[in-house]
């Protein structure tokens, strides 16, 4: 006995989604098939939509299905100040503090040699472009606080301090709401280096 | 910032997955749209006609593309005998064996009275048609050894032994290959309960 072509087919596809095995693809097809056609029918649409349509902002690199993204062409973005994140969540997130008023670069990854990912695929040099435009006066790293995020802003620290620009890097310390005995030491040490004068 | 009408679509459509949530979703839109988007149009196309030509197979209610499917319509199968099982998953594990060589019949589900699936919903009406009409004389119950496949056995098959059809339930007993020592005692005392006569 075989399973049939369209639903191998689809089983298959199913698995090129990231960190989906052979067992969850069997599961999604099956739930689709049984439970949810509809859904099924809306995602095949909306896939062949995302692909026809997003492409990445030549300004910052985020998605978009403009040529410019919508935050690259407001008028009332401060253009002086850039903020270097990895990914259009992190992006995202920094939006929802609603206290950044500057322009993004989305690096789409971060440096990680092992995996063949080098300036060239974090799109280096259109950052490097960007940043001495002309209009930048600082650049922000946003990049994660992990081991390969450190090492992407270290590397995008040093060339683009060497060409003069203002480097700064988002604050170290106690996350928000947190109880010191739950903080990692290494977090604790970094807040004590950084810490800052009570003010009146 | 708003991300881009087609990806907030794409996500949306993603999270109908099962299990499949908020973050997950939007990790799939992203690594579909960054790193393989010949993978997103496969997906795409591959939902589309799986959509279009998975139908239920008019005898054993499997997936198939195809009025009656492949093994309801070979020859060489033996009628006289009917396996029933939970999905087509289970049905391709028994395939597996290469020991059975009789006909199935697929519920699509199990008895849930919680979750609101009775006997309508596993298609007990066409499977009891299919049971009695003539040729079938023995069912085996091979629906999981959980507690609602086991609900769903008893009563499938206490309906059917009514009609008078020889009824059988898969062995239940210490796995092949198992030791005992990580055997749960459930199942150890099921195989003395159940415990063979050696033979010569």
């Amino acid at each position: 006995m075989k399973a049939p072509a369209a639903l191998e087919a689809l089983t298959a596809a199913l698995k090129r989604l990231p960190g989906v095995g052979a067992k969850s693809a069997q599961r999604f097809a099956y739930y689709l098939l049984q439970h949810d056609r509809e859904g099924a029918a809306l995602l095949s649409r909306a896939l062949a939509e995302a692909v026809e349509r997003i492409r990445h902002c030549a300004r910052c690199n985020t998605f978009t299905e403009h040529e410019i993204c919508d935050t690259c062409s407001s008028p009332r973005r401060d253009a002086a100040v850039l903020c270097v994140v990895e990914t259009p969540s992190d992006q995202l997130m920094v939006e929802q503090t609603l206290t950044f008023n500057g322009l993004y670069f989305v690096l789409m990854g971060r440096l990680s040699p092992l995996d063949g990912i080098g300036p060239k695929e974090i799109h280096f040099d259109r950052l490097l472009a960007r940043a001495t435009d002309g209009t930048v006066r600082e650049v922000i790293l946003a990049t994660n606080f992990t081991q390969e995020g450190e090492a992407t802003a270290h590397y995008i620290g040093e060339l683009l301090r060497a060409r003069g620009l203002k480097v700064t890097r988002l604050a170290r310390g106690v996350p928000v709401g947190s109880e010191l005995e739950y903080v990692d030491p290494g977090t604790i040490a970094q807040a004590l280096r950084d810490r800052r004068a009570v003010q009146d």
